[in-house]
């Protein structure tokens, strides 16, 4: 008889650079998105959602990671009974969304806008080991206000955010540093070329990497590098250099003292002293708010988003240390960053717009808090009823019903009930603290046995102990007591 | 002087189809989707997040919408380094990445695997009025049972979450029907032609709206409708139609009257029979649980989805009245179904997985909510912190702080401050319960104003009233009682 040809089977994974998240992956970050969306609240954000879809149009060019700023989207072409229409693409952040959603809306909002929002966002990159092309950001944004009042409380909300979620205070530091200031030392070393100001952007970039004496190389003449290979220099002189490298070297002891720094760096630029004004006003209010140097302090070698922003920039790292894949203690580094950027929305309107906001890595601070064992421990699963008479199933139910209403987490097995030792392996699976068995025999005298999985499981693991060997894990209680019982145990696990 | 040529201002504007949501209309959303969870939770259902893009090729055409069936994916094929690689697309509901995921991953999963997921599907259809192509969906699916034990559970999970989120019992009903009851019925119609099969349930899918006189002329000869055309009939003998009119209209007084009516109806047929008895147990599962006929009934009327399912099949319906947009009151409706759908995974395994769950239509259950007045009620905006004079914002952000720490939701004004009129209007704007105001006359007295910006409006509204006129809507307190007197405005007020 010949055979059927049948459609080859579809392969039951995700787009590459796509993932699942499961149980406590998916609660967790739940929750931590409610704690800052608290906090945010707290300050007179309000939310935003934005569809997942955008123009390309509206979209833009807006890309706030400097890092990777050719990153593609995920487009495709509206087919309109035919025609071809817009262009439609996966918004590729939560920003320029919001210069759209500003632009649209903004006879209808208030005046400055504070909002926030969390969501996916969608990055048409090659994925690669850790590095997804869907991930979770969570913002922040104050548009309509110039007032370096709203970058402070940005950053005063960042502190206070991190230690809603976890992170106690000495585990975390938020940097503030000026993307004017920048601006005047550029002045002051007199780089007017913007091609020649290009390049100083691009060195700087490099000083987290390549320190103080490798700035002043890549400024001059240029640079080794640990391959071998030489990297040509800006070709500056050593006196012009000094400007960016007092700039970038200007952090003091105390917020006063780096102040006193930048000035010195920016010299007579009025950009520059307009740079150095905002980050002493930004200190000023943060400090009547309560917010010392051990939260936020002002440290001008933030470099990572100078070239996007146009004033404050900020930036949250956490400073405890972990061991990287190759076994070496590194700090935990950035979870959050952003700054000023003040032409959000005159691309669509043609009028400036003032804004600042910041940006958390959700996914980071997730990993943050499971480093540090503060997330993520094995989450008790249901209590399961087990079903020894699958005529019964009333019965089976009723109970879990009752455990329900009591708050208690708990499900009747619903595989096939016919090997008991199936029921338990799935429990087990499940993580189950309790199981509650009701054959024949216990229905007949009115009684019910419950396990207690936990305690059984430590018996398992180590035998020898003597505390846990006087005390039984399987009980018969009366049917009547089977929620008190088993809430009893649960409490003791608690 | 010749103008630069400009480039032109992209469109702001969502595109067609899309929209945002402001404020509470996202947090009552995610408030209501954390209850739903925790219902979900307490039935031992696991969180799952699967990517929103999938391949085409994984969601196949498990399109669980009966009502439209050919409705598009926003779909996009891969660009490899220049190589098209695979077509992806944006998800169009939960169930189509369910089976995908448990194919994926089956070997990891427990079985029987309860899982929940709540997030945004994309349909690429033409938009109307109030039909977007983005929303959201909250399902919840038992994988790998075949008991209608798993059934049971679902429809009181259903009626549970109904009443958490704010649905009391008697304001919703779920109504259970089963497929294989209808299968029966064609048997005993004698109907086995797979055409004419089709087209008695094209029939029986207008029950709903042209009755059991309509459907027996449908099933008949033919029928004129309101219209004036002639609609041709199935061409069944009126014996033939017989057993299909006794299924769709045997609901009895009780659950028992229900199953006999549809014994009759079934006649002989031996699935017939098995559907029947399927739903005896589900109405005897959930009476021994406590859910009786005032929250889940047995109803062979319910018709939607049958097509779809294989086996029980559940909907959840609202049973107030509301005003349709002519004025004439009618029940508000469907918020939720599911049933039973025994090929969940075989495409991708060739293995037979029964399957049952359900989806709740999350923004129709909101809007019922509304329409009950149950949620929607213009939401309390933050204390504003008036700026009096701006170099003293630190002051400002000093009052902003305690007030934050003490748990109040305030914020400084950060617009203009130069016109005072402006930030009154904007705490207006905001809806802000307090307004709080220190000029330099009161900085120097140690006290500050306080404005009950809730009481100044009522006095507005109804200056006559004399219960307002004796309470003054501003008054100075010293400096140091700011949060202890706000705190007392916002309790008289909650």
């Amino acid at each position: 008889m010949a055979k059927e040809k049948k459609a080859p089977k579809p392969k039951a994974q995700t787009p590459k650079g796509f993932r699942d998240y499961f149980g406590t992956e998916v609660t967790e970050r739940a929750e931590m998105l409610a704690q800052i969306a608290g906090v945010y609240h707290r300050y007179g954000f309000d939310a935003l959602e934005s569809s997942a879809v955008e123009t390309v149009e509206a979209l833009g060019k807006f890309l706030p990671d400097v890092d990777r700023p050719n990153e593609g989207v995920f487009a495709w072409q509206e087919d309109e009974d035919g025609d071809k229409g817009d262009w439609l693409a996966l918004r590729y952040d939560l920003t320029a969304p919001l210069a759209r959603v500003y632009a649209q809306h903004r006879n209808d909002l208030p005046l400055p806008y504070r909002r926030y929002a969390m969501g996916p966002v969608w990055r048409n990159e090659k994925p690669g080991p850790g590095r997804f092309r869907q991930f979770y950001q969570c913002d922040a944004d104050t548009v309509g206000s110039g007032s370096v009042a709203a970058d402070a409380e940005i950053c005063a909300m960042l502190a206070d955010t991190l230690e809603v979620v976890g992170i106690p205070r000495g585990d975390y530091i938020v940097r503030v540093n000026n993307r004017k200031v920048l601006n005047g030392v550029l002045e002051a070393m007199a780089v007017t070329d913007e091609a020649e100001a290009a390049a100083v952007m691009r060195t700087i970039d490099k000083f987290d990497k390549v320190g103080e004496a490798g700035v002043r190389e890549l400024l001059g003449k240029g640079r080794l590098d640990a391959s071998g290979a030489y990297i040509d220099g800006v070709g500056l002189s050593d006196a012009q250099a000094e400007p960016v490298i007092a700039f970038l070297t200007s952090k003091g002891e105390t917020a006063a003292q780096t102040i006193e720094n930048l000035k010195a760096a920016v010299g007579d630029s009025a950009i520059g002293t307009e740079g150095v004004a905002e980050l002493e006003q930004i200190a000023d209010l943060l400090a009547a708010g309560g917010y010392g140097p051990d939260r936020i302090v002002i440290d001008p070698s933030v470099v990572r988003g100078l070239g996007y922003y146009t004033g404050p920039v900020f930036e949250a790292e956490l400073t405890f240390e972990i061991l990287d894949e190759k076994g070496r203690k590194r700090q935990f580094g950035s979870v959050a960053g952003g700054g000023r950027y003040d032409d959000l929305v005159k691309r669509f309107t043609g009028q400036p717009v003032p804004a600042t906001g910041v940006s958390i890595g959700v996914d980071r601070l997730l990993a943050a808090l499971r480093e540090k064992g503060r997330i993520g421990s094995k989450t008790q699963g249901p209590v399961v009823v087990t079903v020894m008479d699958r005529d019964r199933m009333g019965d089976y139910q009723a109970m879990v019903a009752e455990l329900r209403s009591a708050g208690i987490r708990a499900e009747v097995y619903l595989g096939n009930p016919k090997n008991f030792g199936n029921q338990l392996k799935y429990a087990d699976k499940r993580n189950s603290p309790v199981a509650v068995i009701e054959g024949g025999d216990e229905k007949a005298n009115g009684v019910v046995q419950i396990k207690d999985l936990i305690l059984g499981a430590k018996i398992a693991e180590s035998a020898s102990l003597e505390e846990w060997q006087d005390r039984p894990n399987q009980f018969e209680v009366p049917r009547d007591q089977l929620v008190s019982k088993v809430r009893e145990i649960l409490e003791s696990y608690s």
